[in-house]
């Protein structure tokens, strides 16, 4: 038998690998304490599970009232009192008897005590067999629970949390069955961490790039479409064309050889290059085009997840020579990726993505120049488009510190020898380039080691912008060779990298970096035109014109609507640049320029003003006067 | 019992629509006069089946020796022999049992006469039951045939025919069948006709651009990728991002919107707009994406085949007012269409492709306006691809003299007064902008009539390259409206068009206009700088980075052949300057010029050259000196 110290420690084990075990403890004992609190406002009411979530945690009860204000204010007032009672969270060691016996009236606990006899945990997913089955008590509250918890209540802070709002939820989030109530609240260890919370909440729902999509008219989803397949409207396919020519040019430039490959492909390839192996839940359904005859899988179409076996298919198409490394292929490739329909939305996660890829084929001792290459195009990119806070993380596969269970199939490919040079390599470009890194193990490409890029999102989290894989992987599956120049065949290394990540990922960042006000050489609208009077309309139409023809994007505003309000409606549309014409200004072939932050330059010339325009665009400045 | 004048009268109502029918006679006949000879030839050989095609005719034997180049020319004269003697075509009808009787040597005319017993035509397709069996003679030789002929071999000109190849088939084209030999015969009225026919076979087969696709790198077909997915390697993608930047610019300055709308959308969306109904067999598999849980067809995605339901989508995004019309919706849009693998190809016939699409929401009183604006937008680019010889047709939904057969449903949207109004219009504009057309039958869209600009191919065959359709029937099904100025909503006009057509159609035809020598403007490479020596090479690198950074495209050739065979490579390469760089022209910060005809212009300055470079891709000249 397990002494008290003993089972608590072994709730360790459920804490996430990325959360912060103290804030887990703290969230999952409030849980309990806001358990106690909703079972004392309603006698009724079937706690079944709490867990902790990120910034928080929600606890789902059988509840047929709908909690009104009021009686959040008195739960949250009631945790408050237990935690100034400081009771200590007690576990003791029961029998499946027992537990059924305690919860005899909750038939949620009882599932779950059953689940646990049967090696599942509460989610109803596979688990140890023969667990421990734990009760977890404070003051007069007693939850099934394999920890873990803080020692008392008294740990807890009453101005840490906030009890957020109550929705429905399925039991099991299966919709067969019941509907519970669910208690979401946000937890901190102090009332200073909670108010910094909820500043950045209210700040990214500000910044959210749906709401803003919205509101600027730059994209929406139809559920015509299906989940995870936005469409860009033409403000803000406006913005997708421009940053697709930005990131072409440069790569141009750079040497970079644009192709357009099939976005669809033969399950074949996809066999070879092992995506079937290791991606194929992430793939679409295959398409039988009904010709092979025989049900051979390898003639089905499928859409393509990744555009890598294609640009081998480029390297492919005729010999080559170590004259020719390093071959660049590049293209705004599409790819399908599945996910199920609930996890995905907006523009930042979405079944069908377009990637600024490249694959660079390149002799071993080409690697790291190449990359050296690609971190400076990538630096240049980043600094045009204001992004300026970021890191690199040099990420592996499996931690050898932490084997897999037996019989688990590994995420990567099985070949020890190139895990180890691929990663030294990697790690020696990033020591040569002078740039500060980190390392993380399982964060690689099935194929092989990566640098990633990461950003921090509006809420403070850590994302993966760009990246830059090496892989001796595919060039070994496709049997890749070049003419060496003693004439022998060799293999070469690729080299996969997306500069400015899939164009909905870039966007829905860049909409959120600017929350919405995007500089001038991005803006979908760039100067808004407001006639004063009807008899300035012709010329705030010419002047417009003349502006499109120098490839100027501007609105001119025709409407009924009197000048004040048309100012406003084009500041809210985040236009850089506003001008106003009336009597004096077409006298004078001139224009008020008013900002989108409200600020009035007063009158211009024409051609003053379109030579600022010109110089804010081509130097890309965030800033409206250069 | 029919006379053989009404029997021979019969055949006339096989020659299809659009087959001449004395050349249809003539091959026939010439068909019939071939098979006598080969059977003189090789007696046991056992013919099968012979019909006319474009160009000529072949004939099917069950042959087990390979025909030599003396064979071919034995059977050639024979012909001529056989025509000389002026031998009429003779038929008369027989049963079915006369006919086992007189073929039952042939297994394969006995296996026709069993079908056309059973309402079979000779390919196993349905046909009239009980239909009347005919034997055709002439000379010795009888052959199972339904017509029509001339009346005798001496209509046949011995000079106008040509065996050209002997090829295998499978009987039925059924791949467990029997392999046959095909002899194929091109055959004409005359001699001169014949003559003009092969020159215009060489002329074509020069400008395949199957041919010159591969020559110059533009494109490749991958087995891996399947049939009809040709892949753009990098110089093909090129002339394609030229292209696609050439026309959306010029849509953009005519006010059009760009959108990016996804590929695929729920099989729900193309049965609401009626594709489903009229256009399935033409679409690709569904997918079903496993969320449906309950089998619910209409939530299955599927690839778009057109993009006027999604472009739709944009137009109901928000609320039209009649001041916001019209509205110009475009996209490079992807379609994905299905066709047996057998009959697509090269570029010209593919699965998938990339519409210059557009979708016009238009008021009623705008439709001329707008159609007159397509119009002079079309002419304008067509003149800057410099395709001069093209010509208007009115393309109509059913002929009302030729009714389609009882229980076959029409391929068109069923609304009369609709057809009726909409090509009055089409008719109306077409007659405004005075411009020459013709009107056709059976070219419509499912939705609604077109103007469709057609153009030859290089055998002299018409196709529609662009096209411009008037569509009252998606805005009904999907219940488009705005509000019109007296505050009523009113239901817009759709105007669908494609002014340079998919990106792959025009690629092709480009090539094959060009004969692979593309405009400067369009050139995938525009230079291609020659060093003499070795201590040229960096003369010539630093010029071609000058180059590459103004946005010319630039090959600088540092391999190691002699000069003369570089300037020839980049010749056959169809580049259009080739600069030659030595001792002299470093010297004198020069360049000397060869153009891609061979012609030397000499040595310039190299600000000259780029002076006229500049010149040159700014007009669109097909020209290479201004």
């Amino acid at each position: 038998m397990a002494t008290e110290a003993e089972l608590k420690a072994a709730g360790d084990k459920y804490i996430p690998k990325d959360y912060d075990p103290t804030l887990y403890k703290l969230r999952h004992s409030l849980a309990h304490v806001l358990a106690q609190a909703v079972v004392e406002k309603f006698p009724q009411a079937k706690p079944t599970i709490g867990p902790p979530i990120e910034y928080g945690f929600y606890y789902d009860f059988d509840l047929d009232v709908n909690p009104t204000d009021g009686d959040l204010e008195w739960i949250s007032n009631r945790m408050k009192q237990i935690i100034k009672g400081k009771y200590p969270f007690k576990v003791r060691e029961i029998s499946a008897d027992e537990g059924r016996e305690l919860f005899k009236d909750n038939p949620y606990k009882v599932e779950l005590i059953d689940g646990l006899t049967k090696g599942k945990d509460e989610y109803g997913n596979e688990a140890a067999t023969n667990p421990t089955i734990t009760v977890y008590q404070q003051d007069t509250f007693t939850d099934l629970c394999r920890g873990p918890h803080v020692e008392t209540t008294g740990n807890l802070d009453g101005k840490g949390f906030k009890i957020t709002q109550v929705t429905g939820s399925y039991w099991r989030g299966d919709s067969k069955n019941k509907m519970l109530k669910r208690f979401h609240a946000t937890a901190w260890a102090n009332a200073d961490d909670l108010k910094a919370h909820l500043a950045r909440v209210e700040e990214a729902a500000k910044r959210d790039h749906r709401k803003i999509g919205r509101e600027l008219d730059l994209f929406s989803n139809e559920q015509v479409f299906g989940a995870g397949f936005p469409m860009l409207l033409p403000k803000g396919a406006t913005v997708r064309r421009l940053l697709e020519a930005f990131i072409t040019d440069y790569e141009r430039k750079a040497g970079y050889l644009h192709v357009y490959t099939p976005d669809a492909a033969k399950v074949e390839l996809y066999k070879i290059s092992g995506h079937w192996e290791h991606y194929k839940d992430s793939m679409f359904p295959q398409m039988d085009m009904g010709e092979s005859g025989n049900e051979n899988e390898d003639e089905n179409l499928v859409l393509r997840p990744m555009c890598c076996p294609h640009h081998i298919q480029v390297f492919k198409s005729k010999p080559r020579s170590y004259r020719d490394l390093p071959i660049r292929i590049a293209e705004l490739g599409k790819m399908y990726r599945y996910e199920r329909s609930g996890v995905v939305g907006g523009l930042s996660r979405v079944r069908c993505m377009t990637l600024n890829d490249a694959h660079l084929f390149v002799r071993p001792d080409q690697i790291k120049g190449e990359i050296a290459g690609v971190l400076s195009l990538m630096k240049k990119a980043y600094a045009d488009l204001g992004i300026t806070e970021y890191r690199f993380r040099l990420s592996k596969n499996d931690d050898p510190a932490t084997p897999l269970p037996p019989e688990t199939k590994s995420k990567y490919a099985d070949d020890p020898e190139m895990w180890e040079s691929s990663i030294r390599i990697l790690r020696e470009a990033l020591v040569e380039s002078g740039l500060p890194f980190f390392e993380a193990w399982n964060e690689a490409a099935f194929y092989g080691p990566k640098v990633d890029v990461q950003v921090k999102d509006t809420m403070g989290r850590e994302e993966t912008l760009s990246t830059i894989q090496l892989d001796q992987h595919l060039p070994k599956q496709f049997k890749l060779e070049f003419k060496d120049s003693d004439d022998t065949p060799k293999r070469p290394v690729m080299i996969h990298r997306g500069v400015i990540s899939t164009m909905e990922r870039m966007m829905s960042y860049l909409i959120e970096l600017y929350a919405g006000a995007f500089p001038v050489w991005l803006a979908p609208v760039q100067v808004a035109i407001v006639p004063i009077a009807d008899r300035h309309f012709e010329f705030a139409q010419k002047l417009g014109d003349s502006l499109l023809e120098q490839d100027y994007r501007v609105d001119v505003d025709l409407g009924d609507k009197r000048m004040q309000a048309k100012i406003r409606d084009a500041q809210l549309q985040k236009v850089p640049y506003v001008l106003v014409v009336g009597d004096k200004e077409m006298e004078a072939n001139a224009v008020a320029v008013r900002l989108r932050s409200g600020e009035d330059l007063g009158a211009k010339p024409v051609a003053e003003f379109v030579a600022m325009l010109e110089k804010v665009v081509r130097s890309r400045t965030l800033k409206l006067v250069p």
